[in-house]
């Protein structure tokens, strides 16, 4: 057992930088962070950086893959009403929010408002993420359709993507106001009636 | 009538400041423009620049301010049934998106996914943006709720801010995946879901 210690692994460079990176592009967006703002933050020297990624566009891309790789889908895919899923789902989304800060937003709406200088790379990796979200969402809409629980007036995606980029313009208005309570009337509303 | 051309108005500094910044900050969002860039869209020296701003926060917050004030609001004021109205306000603004470039979203929502580095005045100057429009829709589905044609379950504020919501959040979709066919379906559902 006390080997476990002296064997305990070092973080790399490589993950500091995707740790601390993270935290400084959702408060200073992509063009407000530079290369130095990131190894500052994650306390390694300028230098390392390029030892590990090719370009700040690169590290971003990681860093939203990562993001929404780490998206909790647990809800989506348990037993149980598909609504009961879907709030459940977005409940948690919205406290992911607030643990990193409302008036920083969601991290793939903050990316997806700078793609047209962050880049082709972030740009399919933040279009990978809305895509693989969507499609999660939509599957548990799908099944509430086929339960006969929503009317099936509009497609499983159409439905989805109208409720995530609800999701996505309230984080952003939270963003201007500081007002949280309008992701409970999001939440309210897209259940109580969008999904009706 | 001949003294009308030596008398011609010139586009000052300013104007011209303005008029070409709006562009880039479109284009480039808040902290990918520098005065640099500005300036030289314009074709005015950089140091003219601080004659008329006192910072790229100022001039931002000014464009801000000059396109909320340009927003048609016609539609809403107008006579005649308050969902037509409302559809005839949102295919205007769909148009305006498509003029200055879908890949370029709303330049409301772009300066709000920026509010953060680009700091108060335009954070102020977004939220009242926002916070205009959102009353000026609430008023039409206020209507809407008195005729007896949409449910009065929620409020016309909360109604109006979903709906603002979805219509910023698909912006910030399209300019990801470069479709902008979803804000038809934005409108659809608004319209006969949403608002129902």
């Amino acid at each position: 057992m006390t080997g476990y210690i002296k064997g305990m692994p070092q973080v790399s460079v490589k993950e500091k930088l995707v740790k601390y990176a993270e935290e400084v592009f959702r408060q200073r967006g992509f063009d407000g962070t530079s290369v130095q703002d990131i190894t500052d933050a994650a306390g390694v020297p300028k230098g390392s950086f390029y030892n590990h990624f090719d370009s700040k566009q690169s590290l971003a891309a990681e860093i939203v893959r990562r993001y929404y790789q780490a998206t909790d889908l647990s809800d989506l895919v348990a037993s149980g009403a598909p609504l009961d899923r879907l709030r459940a789902h977005f409940l948690k989304q919205i406290k992911r929010t607030e643990q990193t800060g409302f008036a920083y937003g969601c991290l793939l709406g903050t990316f997806a408002a700078e793609v047209t200088t962050a880049g082709e790379k972030v740009k399919a990796a933040v279009h990978e993420g809305l895509a693989s979200w969507t499609a999660a969402v939509a599957a548990v809409i799908a099944e509430a359709q086929a339960r006969g629980e929503i009317s099936s007036r509009y497609s499983p995606q159409d439905l989805a993507t109208y409720m995530i980029d609800a999701f996505e313009g309230t984080a952003l208005r939270i963003k201007v106001t500081g007002d949280p309570a309008i992701l409970t009337h999001f939440l309210d509303i897209t259940l109580s009636v969008l999904l009706l």
